[in-house]
């Protein structure tokens, strides 16, 4: 059996990565997503494992300690990492593995893992993105205007990915996305 | 408009590039088809632009020294040779160009056009290849090994290439060789 792919996936808020990204998840077989560990407290309804895998903040330490994150990252206190050793055992036994990461974390695994392929989900442009943001209902201004800032500089990152994929319209958008796991499936690894 | 995408295509012969080229080639918009320049002389039907692009030697001598060949080689005795000026009219118009090109003048355009995808088209074994060759009927068998000597000297190659498209099934085949030219298209020039 051959191995199975790395596949880095990013997208701004709002660009329909978690619909694109279901559609194919569906294949259990062919896919794994890769789960976070992270020390933040589970919520209602997250299920350790699926959601999250939920660690303390020493086994997260030790963790860190013992470099078996492939990327971590502090946001609001709470730290966030995906583990190496799932990764592997899962491209090891053929399965593709999906890992959705915000631009950062991905530049950190672009270093660290040159077996990886990097796929973008990106807005038709900049403007419909705010739109869609905006246009969510009725949240605090503020928040919205924050968001925006943030798929702004997201953005200016998708020149570092190997593919991006336009979701203008969401059936095609879908359609290019396998294609693009497809394309990846198919590469010569050197 | 977008530039359009250099793709190198080989194969060995018999593992079916014809009909999967000719396949995707009838969207004449999406793809131009580069056409070979040739001091042979015309075979009886042949075009020239068509089949080839034909030329005197003298021509084809003049073309080599001012650099317009982004590969040329000699066959018994006749020369070949891609014409770097069409390909890049094409790409800048944004259609896609198909480069059908043996291994050899593949890897010279991998050196001089960082911007070209290289794919391969391979049989499912060398077992199945050598029937396929074997297979095609009353031809001397001494013709018959040189082709598979000169098919197993081309499937070594296939590690250079990008993405590798394995023809078992012919209609996966083209739908595999599809997502990889959507794929194409959709990669982030660096």
């Amino acid at each position: 059996m051959s191995k199975g792919k790395l596949i880095v996936v990013s997208a701004p808020s709002g660009c329909g990565k978690g619909t694109i990204l279901g559609k194919i998840l569906k294949d259990k077989k062919r896919f794994y997503y890769s789960v976070s560990a992270t020390t933040r407290k589970p919520r209602e309804g997250e299920i350790d494992g699926v959601h999250y895998i939920f660690m303390t903040e020493n086994d997260f330490r030790q963790k860190v300690a013992e470099n078996a994150f492939l990327e971590h990252a502090t946001y609001c206190g709470n730290s966030y990492g995906t583990l190496s050793a799932p990764i592997d055992e899962h491209l090891n036994a053929g399965q593709n593995v999906i890992l959705e990461i915000e631009v950062q974390g991905a530049m950190q695994i672009r270093e660290k893992r040159p077996d990886a392929h990097f796929v973008f989900i990106a807005p038709p442009s900049l403007d419909v993105l705010r739109d869609r943001l905006t246009g969510r209902g009725t949240e605090d201004p503020e928040i919205i205007a924050k968001r925006v800032i943030q798929a702004e500089l997201e953005l200016s990152y998708q020149h570092f990915y190997d593919y991006c994929v336009v979701n203008d319209d969401l059936k095609k958008a879908i359609s290019d996305f396998l294609a693009v796991v497809r394309a990846i499936e198919l590469r010569v690894e050197k």
